[in-house]
Protein backbone atom coordinates (compact mmCIF):
# COMPACT_ATOMS: atom_id res chain seq x y z
CA UNK A 1 0.00 0.00 0.00
CA UNK A 2 1.15 3.45 -1.02
CA UNK A 3 0.48 7.12 -1.46
CA UNK A 4 1.15 8.93 -4.82
CA UNK A 5 4.52 10.35 -5.22
CA UNK A 6 1.83 13.66 -5.39
CA UNK A 7 1.03 13.37 -1.45
CA UNK A 8 4.84 12.61 -1.03
CA UNK A 9 5.76 15.94 -2.50
CA UNK A 10 3.23 17.87 -0.89
CA UNK A 11 3.52 16.91 2.35
CA UNK A 12 7.43 16.88 2.44
CA UNK A 13 7.02 20.88 0.86
CA UNK A 14 4.63 21.52 3.65
CA UNK A 15 6.58 20.17 6.48
CA UNK A 16 9.81 22.21 4.71
CA UNK A 17 7.21 25.52 5.47
CA UNK A 18 6.33 24.54 8.87
CA UNK A 19 9.99 24.23 9.82
CA UNK A 20 10.65 27.86 8.13
CA UNK A 21 8.75 29.90 10.55
CA UNK A 22 11.42 32.96 10.14
CA UNK A 23 10.37 34.27 6.30
CA UNK A 24 9.85 33.35 2.84
CA UNK A 25 11.27 29.90 1.39
CA UNK A 26 11.60 29.23 -2.60
CA UNK A 27 10.84 26.32 -4.80
CA UNK A 28 14.24 25.88 -5.54
CA UNK A 29 15.53 25.38 -2.03
CA UNK A 30 12.65 22.93 -1.34
CA UNK A 31 13.64 21.28 -4.79
CA UNK A 32 17.38 21.18 -3.30
CA UNK A 33 16.99 20.21 -0.28
CA UNK A 34 15.03 17.15 -1.21
CA UNK A 35 16.31 16.50 -4.20
CA UNK A 36 13.10 16.67 -6.22
CA UNK A 37 12.60 18.69 -9.61
CA UNK A 38 11.64 22.11 -9.69
CA UNK A 39 9.17 21.13 -12.03
CA UNK A 40 7.21 18.88 -10.02
CA UNK A 41 7.25 20.70 -7.06
CA UNK A 42 5.78 23.99 -9.28
CA UNK A 43 2.85 21.68 -9.96
CA UNK A 44 2.80 20.47 -6.30
CA UNK A 45 2.95 24.19 -5.07
CA UNK A 46 0.45 25.56 -7.38
CA UNK A 47 -2.26 22.96 -6.14
CA UNK A 48 -1.33 23.25 -2.39
CA UNK A 49 -1.81 26.94 -3.67
CA UNK A 50 -5.21 26.39 -4.97
CA UNK A 51 -5.93 24.73 -2.39
CA UNK A 52 -5.67 27.52 0.47
CA UNK A 53 -2.72 25.92 1.96
CA UNK A 54 0.65 27.51 0.42
CA UNK A 55 0.71 31.81 -0.39
CA UNK A 56 2.95 32.84 -3.13
CA UNK A 57 4.58 36.28 -2.78
CA UNK A 58 5.66 37.25 -5.79
CA UNK A 59 8.50 39.33 -7.24
CA UNK A 60 12.20 39.17 -6.76
CA UNK A 61 12.12 38.74 -2.73
CA UNK A 62 9.18 36.73 -3.22
CA UNK A 63 8.50 33.17 -2.27
CA UNK A 64 6.04 30.86 -0.76
CA UNK A 65 5.19 29.97 2.81
CA UNK A 66 2.23 28.28 5.18
CA UNK A 67 -1.21 30.04 4.05
CA UNK A 68 -2.75 29.35 7.38
CA UNK A 69 -0.95 28.39 10.36
CA UNK A 70 0.62 25.19 10.82
CA UNK A 71 -1.39 23.89 13.69
CA UNK A 72 -4.69 24.53 11.48
CA UNK A 73 -3.55 22.65 8.77
CA UNK A 74 -4.20 18.72 9.17
CA UNK A 75 -2.49 15.80 8.04
CA UNK A 76 -5.57 14.49 6.66
CA UNK A 77 -7.02 17.52 5.09
CA UNK A 78 -3.88 17.16 3.03
CA UNK A 79 -4.16 13.36 2.38
CA UNK A 80 -7.54 13.73 0.76
CA UNK A 81 -6.42 16.69 -1.70
CA UNK A 82 -3.41 15.03 -2.95
CA UNK A 83 -4.89 11.59 -3.32
CA UNK A 84 -6.82 10.80 -6.56
CA UNK A 85 -9.18 8.68 -4.01
CA UNK A 86 -10.01 5.94 -1.72
CA UNK A 87 -11.44 2.99 -3.20
CA UNK A 88 -8.99 0.24 -2.44
CA UNK A 89 -10.31 -2.12 -4.97
CA UNK A 90 -11.73 -1.95 -8.00
CA UNK A 91 -15.28 -3.07 -7.14
CA UNK A 92 -17.03 -1.56 -10.22
CA UNK A 93 -15.65 -4.08 -12.17
CA UNK A 94 -16.85 -6.92 -9.88
CA UNK A 95 -20.51 -8.68 -10.71
CA UNK A 96 -20.34 -9.85 -6.92
CA UNK A 97 -20.01 -6.49 -5.64
CA UNK A 98 -23.33 -6.27 -3.97
CA UNK A 99 -23.12 -9.25 -2.13
CA UNK A 100 -19.45 -9.53 -0.95
CA UNK A 101 -19.27 -6.92 2.04
CA UNK A 102 -15.52 -6.87 1.76
CA UNK A 103 -16.37 -3.03 0.40
CA UNK A 104 -17.54 -1.89 3.47
CA UNK A 105 -14.50 -3.26 5.26
CA UNK A 106 -12.18 -1.51 3.19
CA UNK A 107 -14.32 1.55 3.75
CA UNK A 108 -14.41 1.44 7.41
CA UNK A 109 -10.50 0.62 8.12
CA UNK A 110 -9.86 3.50 5.71
CA UNK A 111 -12.11 5.58 7.62
CA UNK A 112 -9.79 4.84 10.31
CA UNK A 113 -6.70 5.56 8.82
CA UNK A 114 -7.81 8.94 7.57
CA UNK A 115 -9.10 9.56 11.23
CA UNK A 116 -5.94 9.28 12.60
CA UNK A 117 -4.28 11.70 9.78
CA UNK A 118 -7.26 14.53 10.94
CA UNK A 119 -5.88 14.22 14.16
CA UNK A 120 -2.67 15.64 13.76
CA UNK A 121 -1.81 18.76 12.32
CA UNK A 122 1.71 19.93 10.84
CA UNK A 123 1.76 22.19 13.89
CA UNK A 124 2.65 18.53 15.79
CA UNK A 125 5.56 18.14 13.85
CA UNK A 126 8.26 20.14 15.41
CA UNK A 127 7.36 18.44 19.09
CA UNK A 128 9.15 15.91 17.55
CA UNK A 129 13.08 14.81 18.51
CA UNK A 130 14.83 16.93 16.50
CA UNK A 131 14.42 20.13 14.46
CA UNK A 132 14.24 19.71 10.76
CA UNK A 133 16.25 22.90 10.42
CA UNK A 134 18.93 21.42 12.50
CA UNK A 135 19.04 18.64 10.44
CA UNK A 136 19.05 20.36 7.50
CA UNK A 137 22.04 22.65 9.00
CA UNK A 138 24.17 19.28 9.15
CA UNK A 139 24.46 19.13 5.53
CA UNK A 140 26.87 22.14 4.43
CA UNK A 141 26.43 21.06 1.24
CA UNK A 142 22.99 21.42 0.83
CA UNK A 143 22.61 24.35 3.31
CA UNK A 144 25.18 26.68 1.55
CA UNK A 145 23.11 25.45 -1.83
CA UNK A 146 19.78 26.62 -0.39
CA UNK A 147 20.33 29.53 1.39
CA UNK A 148 22.27 30.86 -2.16
CA UNK A 149 18.62 30.22 -3.50
CA UNK A 150 16.33 32.16 -0.79
CA UNK A 151 15.23 35.78 -2.73
CA UNK A 152 17.28 34.59 -5.99
CA UNK A 153 16.19 34.65 -9.71
CA UNK A 154 14.60 31.14 -8.93
CA UNK A 155 12.97 31.99 -6.09
CA UNK A 156 9.91 30.63 -8.11
CA UNK B 1 -4.72 5.04 -2.08
CA UNK B 2 -5.07 1.57 -3.65
CA UNK B 3 -4.41 -1.49 -3.01
CA UNK B 4 -2.58 -4.03 -5.71
CA UNK B 5 -4.39 -6.11 -8.06
CA UNK B 6 -2.64 -9.34 -6.05
CA UNK B 7 -4.24 -8.17 -2.96
CA UNK B 8 -7.61 -7.36 -5.34
CA UNK B 9 -7.49 -11.11 -6.98
CA UNK B 10 -6.76 -12.71 -3.37
CA UNK B 11 -9.59 -11.26 -1.60
CA UNK B 12 -11.76 -12.30 -4.69
CA UNK B 13 -11.10 -15.63 -4.68
CA UNK B 14 -10.84 -16.26 -0.87
CA UNK B 15 -14.60 -14.23 -0.85
CA UNK B 16 -15.36 -17.25 -3.85
CA UNK B 17 -14.49 -20.18 -2.13
CA UNK B 18 -16.43 -18.94 1.30
CA UNK B 19 -19.28 -18.28 -0.59
CA UNK B 20 -19.03 -21.92 -2.22
CA UNK B 21 -19.76 -24.32 1.10
CA UNK B 22 -20.71 -27.52 -1.08
CA UNK B 23 -17.67 -28.57 -2.82
CA UNK B 24 -14.13 -27.50 -4.60
CA UNK B 25 -14.37 -24.71 -7.31
CA UNK B 26 -11.75 -24.48 -10.35
CA UNK B 27 -9.66 -21.53 -11.35
CA UNK B 28 -11.76 -21.10 -14.65
CA UNK B 29 -14.76 -21.12 -12.71
CA UNK B 30 -13.80 -18.08 -10.65
CA UNK B 31 -11.78 -16.53 -13.85
CA UNK B 32 -15.03 -16.76 -16.03
CA UNK B 33 -16.82 -15.12 -12.72
CA UNK B 34 -14.63 -12.34 -12.34
CA UNK B 35 -13.89 -12.43 -16.06
CA UNK B 36 -10.21 -11.76 -14.53
CA UNK B 37 -7.52 -14.31 -16.34
CA UNK B 38 -6.65 -18.10 -14.99
CA UNK B 39 -3.02 -17.67 -15.87
CA UNK B 40 -3.43 -14.50 -12.77
CA UNK B 41 -5.74 -16.46 -11.10
CA UNK B 42 -3.21 -19.54 -10.36
CA UNK B 43 -0.37 -17.50 -9.46
CA UNK B 44 -2.25 -15.97 -6.91
CA UNK B 45 -3.88 -19.08 -5.62
CA UNK B 46 -0.32 -20.42 -5.88
CA UNK B 47 0.79 -18.04 -3.32
CA UNK B 48 -2.55 -18.31 -0.44
CA UNK B 49 -1.59 -21.76 -1.29
CA UNK B 50 1.70 -21.51 0.08
CA UNK B 51 0.38 -19.27 3.07
CA UNK B 52 -2.10 -21.91 3.93
CA UNK B 53 -5.16 -19.92 3.01
CA UNK B 54 -6.13 -22.49 0.28
CA UNK B 55 -5.86 -26.03 -0.29
CA UNK B 56 -5.31 -27.70 -4.29
CA UNK B 57 -6.90 -31.03 -4.33
CA UNK B 58 -5.39 -32.55 -7.67
CA UNK B 59 -7.23 -34.49 -10.71
CA UNK B 60 -10.09 -34.57 -12.91
CA UNK B 61 -12.48 -34.46 -10.42
CA UNK B 62 -9.88 -31.93 -8.23
CA UNK B 63 -10.44 -27.96 -7.38
CA UNK B 64 -9.83 -25.39 -4.76
CA UNK B 65 -10.70 -25.06 -1.48
CA UNK B 66 -10.07 -23.17 1.40
CA UNK B 67 -7.37 -24.36 3.88
CA UNK B 68 -9.00 -23.29 7.24
CA UNK B 69 -12.61 -22.21 8.05
CA UNK B 70 -13.66 -18.67 6.39
CA UNK B 71 -14.19 -17.66 10.19
CA UNK B 72 -10.48 -17.99 10.97
CA UNK B 73 -8.88 -16.34 7.91
CA UNK B 74 -9.00 -12.74 8.48
CA UNK B 75 -8.98 -9.70 5.78
CA UNK B 76 -5.94 -8.36 7.44
CA UNK B 77 -4.07 -11.67 7.04
CA UNK B 78 -4.74 -11.42 3.57
CA UNK B 79 -3.60 -7.85 2.93
CA UNK B 80 -0.67 -8.44 4.81
CA UNK B 81 0.06 -11.80 2.71
CA UNK B 82 -0.76 -10.08 -0.72
CA UNK B 83 0.91 -6.19 -0.21
CA UNK B 84 4.18 -5.29 -0.83
CA UNK B 85 4.69 -3.41 2.45
CA UNK B 86 3.25 -0.57 4.15
CA UNK B 87 5.78 1.94 3.82
CA UNK B 88 3.41 4.51 2.72
CA UNK B 89 5.65 7.18 1.55
CA UNK B 90 9.59 7.04 0.72
CA UNK B 91 11.35 7.91 3.47
CA UNK B 92 14.50 6.66 3.16
CA UNK B 93 15.80 8.65 0.39
CA UNK B 94 14.26 12.11 2.57
CA UNK B 95 17.42 14.02 4.26
CA UNK B 96 15.09 14.75 6.94
CA UNK B 97 13.75 11.44 7.98
CA UNK B 98 14.50 11.09 11.31
CA UNK B 99 13.12 14.68 11.87
CA UNK B 100 9.81 15.33 10.46
CA UNK B 101 7.73 12.80 12.05
CA UNK B 102 5.23 12.08 9.72
CA UNK B 103 6.60 8.72 9.10
CA UNK B 104 5.18 8.08 12.65
CA UNK B 105 2.00 9.79 11.65
CA UNK B 106 1.35 7.52 8.85
CA UNK B 107 2.52 4.42 10.83
CA UNK B 108 0.23 5.02 13.22
CA UNK B 109 -2.61 5.33 10.45
CA UNK B 110 -1.81 2.08 8.74
CA UNK B 111 -2.30 0.53 11.95
CA UNK B 112 -5.19 2.03 12.74
CA UNK B 113 -6.39 0.44 9.24
CA UNK B 114 -4.79 -3.00 9.32
CA UNK B 115 -6.36 -2.98 13.13
CA UNK B 116 -10.14 -3.09 11.12
CA UNK B 117 -9.10 -5.08 8.74
CA UNK B 118 -7.61 -7.81 11.20
CA UNK B 119 -11.12 -7.76 13.25
CA UNK B 120 -13.02 -9.11 10.35
CA UNK B 121 -13.05 -12.64 8.52
CA UNK B 122 -14.36 -13.75 5.72
CA UNK B 123 -16.69 -16.16 7.87
CA UNK B 124 -18.26 -12.61 9.10
CA UNK B 125 -18.73 -11.86 5.11
CA UNK B 126 -22.02 -14.10 4.07
CA UNK B 127 -23.98 -11.91 6.92
CA UNK B 128 -24.38 -9.24 4.17
CA UNK B 129 -27.21 -8.65 3.04
CA UNK B 130 -27.77 -10.82 -0.26
CA UNK B 131 -25.62 -14.43 -1.02
CA UNK B 132 -23.01 -14.28 -2.99
CA UNK B 133 -24.09 -17.33 -4.92
CA UNK B 134 -27.50 -15.86 -5.38
CA UNK B 135 -25.58 -13.27 -7.07
CA UNK B 136 -23.43 -15.37 -9.52
CA UNK B 137 -26.92 -17.36 -10.56
CA UNK B 138 -28.68 -14.00 -11.46
CA UNK B 139 -25.91 -14.15 -14.06
CA UNK B 140 -27.09 -17.43 -16.25
CA UNK B 141 -24.53 -16.94 -19.15
CA UNK B 142 -21.78 -16.46 -16.21
CA UNK B 143 -23.14 -19.18 -14.13
CA UNK B 144 -23.92 -21.48 -17.03
CA UNK B 145 -20.11 -21.53 -17.83
CA UNK B 146 -18.90 -21.58 -14.55
CA UNK B 147 -21.17 -24.86 -13.47
CA UNK B 148 -19.80 -26.55 -16.85
CA UNK B 149 -15.80 -25.92 -15.78
CA UNK B 150 -15.95 -27.50 -12.62
CA UNK B 151 -14.23 -30.68 -12.14
CA UNK B 152 -14.12 -30.24 -15.79
CA UNK B 153 -10.47 -30.75 -18.16
CA UNK B 154 -9.73 -26.89 -16.93
CA UNK B 155 -10.18 -27.94 -13.20
CA UNK B 156 -6.64 -26.53 -12.42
Amino acid sequence: MRLTLYTDYSIRVLVFLTARTDGLSSIAEVSETYGISKNHLMKVVQKLGQAGLVTTVRGRSGGIKLARPANEISVGEVVRLTEDGFELVDCGSCIIAKACGIRGILKEATQAFLAVLDSYTFGDLPKSELNILDVLASFPDVRQKTVACVGGPDAL
